[in-house]
């Protein structure tokens, strides 16, 4: 049985479920049995739940386990997370999101459960129309997240397993910081109707790179940034979404500022602009030196604070 | 001073360069300057040649070099090669292009020059274009690929420099193969005009992945995978190209020895399907137990035998 539990952020999309109709984000009905409470009823979606899945939007996550934790959340033996983020805590000391819940936890005086992060190229309505799907779970204690793989498999969706949680959960926020730059190709060939395909791959290899860089700043391992989690995410991302997009804004020759409000004004959120403010602060906090590796994020953060010419910015930090 | 040499293969495109015409591949014409010669007039063309380049499609790499060294190649101080494939011995050992190359100076009683082994995304309209691009160069003796790389430097293109020769070498070969396996994705795509990103974003890791195990049974290293050679060159063949195309074809439904046939007769080589064969032939002369990590390859190999369910193939290739 699947319990579906709202938060304040979402109940109207629960209400159009309740009501018969497709999920408005994915255009799929729900499965059939699945149980849908709203968020005030958090303590009975929680009831008895043998799995807690957080799913909610990088923004509300803290504030979402801070409710579920009250209602019981650690009374689940694992927690599935695909929310990714980083997480400031109260003195801007950045952090993955599983640590930001493990302190929060800690700070009610209880343990957080067990957290297998969700990771690699899964697209919402590619999964919700039951194609395949290759995703990987990442839990510090590896059989935990090999029995939820267990659990969630379909013919459809399955899981790899690895214990690098952190580089699953590292490899998410970059993958949208690094497919704004992957979009300004994208964006070049549409001012021009020419391919940019070789700056497209300059800019992906580049990227990979600096997923290697940043993963061992929080001690996870180069392999998972080959794998589904960076490689494979990385290369979903830059086949479209929203981050991807408005790197393709910028291609055409917006200026990043507007182009940003416009999206925000059209309810279109960019994931990958706090991202890699947020990822700044981390390397500043963890070792300044690893900037030398990191041509790619300091142009994305220069586009982002409106350099004049995001183009040879990202030119700049990929061609060798 | 630049000096073209044609191959018998393909006079009549200096034909039409020396008529004036763009170069009939590209729609280039060649850079001011550029001194052509005809296939008969090989040692003219390497008369005080410096630096050589053998650029000549992979079928025809062994019979040039054999001419060019009777005409003076060995004087030259080192050979980009921009040709890529495997090509086997007398014996059917199955060798990167350098071994061969080396193998057959000794056989006619010469040292080849230091080989610089050319990689990374470069689709050759691109470059001729004068659009953004990043090669790497790779030679045992390092210094000779960063003094290859200063010399061929220009505003749009440059080259990254490693030691690693065979990690360079075996990755072009292999990422038309997985090509072949992204095209898949694509193919599904369009006959169903739905995407199928992730997919190809699970094909794309597990293409990178097994690229990592071949590249360890010719003793290069992982981070040629993960760089320009590799996961560059495998994003823009995956973006264009005919051995996308031809798995494309095979994803909308087409009989995979049609599709090729139909492709040979358009004149449109697909390299990735003798480089899946002779990688075979190479994992089982290298290290049988390889393909215990390589499914994918396995795939791409009965899908060339005309598997009757080609994209089941792929999906148990990649999905965990």
């Amino acid at each position: 049985m699947s319990h579906s539990g709202g938060t304040w952020l979402n109940d109207h999309l629960l209400a159009a479920c309740r009501a018969g109709e497709p999920h408005p984000r994915t255009g799929v009905p729900l499965a059939a049995g699945t149980e849908l409470y709203d968020s005030d009823r958090l303590g009975e979606a929680l009831d008895n739940a043998d799995v807690g899945v957080v799913a909610v939007a990088s923004v509300g996550v803290i504030e979402v386990a801070r409710r579920a934790l009250a209602a019981g959340l650690a009374r689940t033996r694992a927690v599935l997370l695909t929310s990714k983020g980083f997480s400031p805590d109260a003195e801007g000391r950045v952090r993955l999101l599983p640590e930001a819940l493990r302190d929060l936890a800690g700070d009610q005086g209880t343990a957080f459960p067990p957290i297998v992060a969700v990771g690699g190229p899964c697209k919402a309505n590619e999964v919700a129309a039951g194609r395949w799907t290759a995703s990987v779970f990442g839990c510090a204690d590896r059989p935990v997240a090999e029995d939820a793989a267990a659990r969630i498999r379909t013919d459809a969706y399955r899981a790899d397993v690895t214990d690098d949680e952190a580089g699953v959960e590292i490899c998410a926020p970059m993958k949208n910081v690094y497919a704004i730059a992957l979009g300004v190709a994208d964006g070049l060939q549409e001012r021009d109707d020419t391919p940019y395909h070789d700056l497209k791959a300059a800019t992906f290899a580049q990227a990979l790179r600096e997923m290697t860089v940043l993963s061992g700043l929080v001690g996870s391992r180069p392999e998972t940034v080959l794998g589904l989690a960076g490689a494979g995410d990385l290369e979903v991302t830059g086949l479209s979404g929203r981050n991807k997009v408005y790197g393709s804004r910028i291609g055409r020759g917006e200026r990043p500022s507007a182009a940003l409000e416009a999206m925000a004004a059209a309810e279109q959120t960019v994931e990958g602009v706090p991202a890699a403010r947020l990822a700044r602060d981390l390397v500043d906090q963890r070792d300044a030196a690893a900037w030398d590796g990191l041509p790619l994020l300091r142009a994305v953060l220069a586009i982002l604070d409106d350099d004049p010419d995001p183009v040879a910015r990202v030119v700049a930090a990929v061609l060798p």
